[in-house]
């Protein structure tokens, strides 16, 4: 592996997307100097655990024990107790492997015993062996709800149980007004030489981070770049070109980067959207920015760097 | 099998033994016309999850799914929920295997929809084949708490996190007075031919039951047999004769004759304690009490039967 570069990075990040940049970012950066920051709106209650799925899968991702076909999940995973749950005629809309399992037990064991989420996710990392810091956006509870042309959804029941069916009409984020960011976030943010909006999704992934009181102003105060989601009108994965066209904006980089709007520095695109550049207004980095294995998280994360730098 | 016996049987069970004699009268008695009540005094909140330890024991013992070399867990059991949760520096002390963890899910999604527990009991027994009725002793939240030189103690952290070991000084149901027998569990009693007090641990299984407000009377207007938990002034498995003596009670089945007192109409005995036959007050079976697999189960209760119905 190249020489780690000096660089203070904050990444911030949803799910599978994010997971796979700050997984590239944590070969590049020096760990102690990479805070990945994750959406918690998308957690839930279920089977009367908490369960952090964003936060579980970018812990996952970090440690190399995320699942690398589904994107969520843990690799080698057994369901014996899913299996049972069915047979019981428990709900089976959301999938929960034996090892998964483990860590919302042990969540909300922690949670219920006064932990905050933040001190729980750094003893996760802890013991999962991860060196980059990994927090929660927020200890409080910020749930995102989905209207949809069939009233308001939780994110959840959107995503996973009505597999985003509904149309969308618009978003927002329960709680967030009174949310106040993780200890240690808003100084990780000051310090940073970049924030890195990680190619997750903007509505509902990295818009709960930025809405949190006082991360917006702190992330603008900093060199902002963002990896686009959608790549040639589509999201590799997940809703996100789904939910620009039911709010009526074509699905492109120019939304992507109309979205982030002043907050953004640089933009980093894929090859198939090069002859747009001419259209958006921020420095704009070129590349493949399909992570189809570590190799192409490691290349990706390695550009952003110096792109970082010439800014 | 021999035909079934038509006999209306209602047994009071704790765990282990409970379950035994419950599943050798379920293969005695027509399964309509069995009730097994449970003690749920052990019932307790660990992870965030709803856990009635003598509940699974009973059936799981009752639908072949327990294993038999523990007594308490299901058969064919996997723990990577479990060897996960020690990865993360979680409590041990309550082992949860993957198959059993469902059960304790699923429960807890139900009474967090507002199920009472004696229907999702039912409904687990329809999906694990079970014919026989189990019934909770109550739908309420009833706490066995054990009095001992170290204080007062959780009943499963005196059981399972202490291994008995503290000196006991007394018991205590916790909000027993406000709890009522399940639905249809007064029914079950008044309807019943005999109702038999398993060879279950005296004061923590089968006196929760007998002290929920209305059972005692309920019982002792029946014809009542008990199966001595003590044989040659030992429990087979528990800590019954421990706390007999640290109560100041030399443990024997006089004991045990002496606490049911005027309740019991017949008492049954294990061959090793023949000779104290003269010293019981009631009528006495003397015969191998020791269920040591599923036939003994079997033949246990098939005498049982013609004790009853001479009595």
């Amino acid at each position: 592996m190249a020489k780690k570069k000096k660089i203070k990075i904050v990444a911030l990040a949803g799910g599978v997307g994010g997971a796979k940049l700050a997984h590239g970012l944590a070969m590049v950066v020096p760990r102690k100097d990479l805070t990945v920051i994750v959406n918690t709106g998308d957690d839930f209650e279920h089977f009367g655990l908490s369960i952090s799925p964003d936060l579980d899968t970018v812990c996952y991702t970090l440690a190399g024990l995320a699942n690398p076909e589904t994107g969520w999940g843990r690799v080698d995973e057994s369901w014996h107790a899913f299996e049972q749950i069915e047979k019981l005629g428990g709900p089976s809309w959301f999938r929960l492997g034996d090892k998964d399992l483990a860590t919302h037990l042990e969540r909300t064991r922690l949670l219920q015993s006064g932990e905050p989420l933040h001190k729980i996710t750094a003893g996760f990392c802890g013991a999962w062996g991860i060196k980059a810091r990994v927090l929660p956006m927020t200890n409080q509870r910020v749930a995102t709800i989905v209207d949809t042309d069939e009233g308001e959804l939780d994110f959840q029941e959107y995503f996973v149980a009505r597999h985003c069916q509904p149309k969308v009409k618009g978003f927002r984020f329960e709680g967030i007004e009174n949310a106040a960011p993780a200890p240690g976030m808003l100084k990780a943010i000051q310090a940073a030489d970049a924030v890195v909006i990680c190619p997750s999704n903007p509505w509902v992934s990295i818009d709960p981070i930025l809405n949190i009181p006082g991360v917006r102003a702190a992330v603008a105060s900093r060199k902002v770049i963002a990896v686009s989601p959608i790549i040639g009108g589509e999201a590799l994965k997940g809703p996100a070109a789904k939910m620009y066209r039911e709010l009526g904006i074509r699905p492109s980089v120019e939304a992507v980067s109309k979205h982030y709007g002043d907050l953004l520095d640089g933009f980093v695109i894929d090859e198939l959207d090069h002859e747009l550049t001419k259209f958006l207004p921020h420095k704009i980095l070129v590349t493949d920015t399909i992570m189809v294995d570590s190799a192409a998280r490691h290349r990706l994360a390695e550009e952003l760097i110096p792109f970082i730098e010439k800014m």
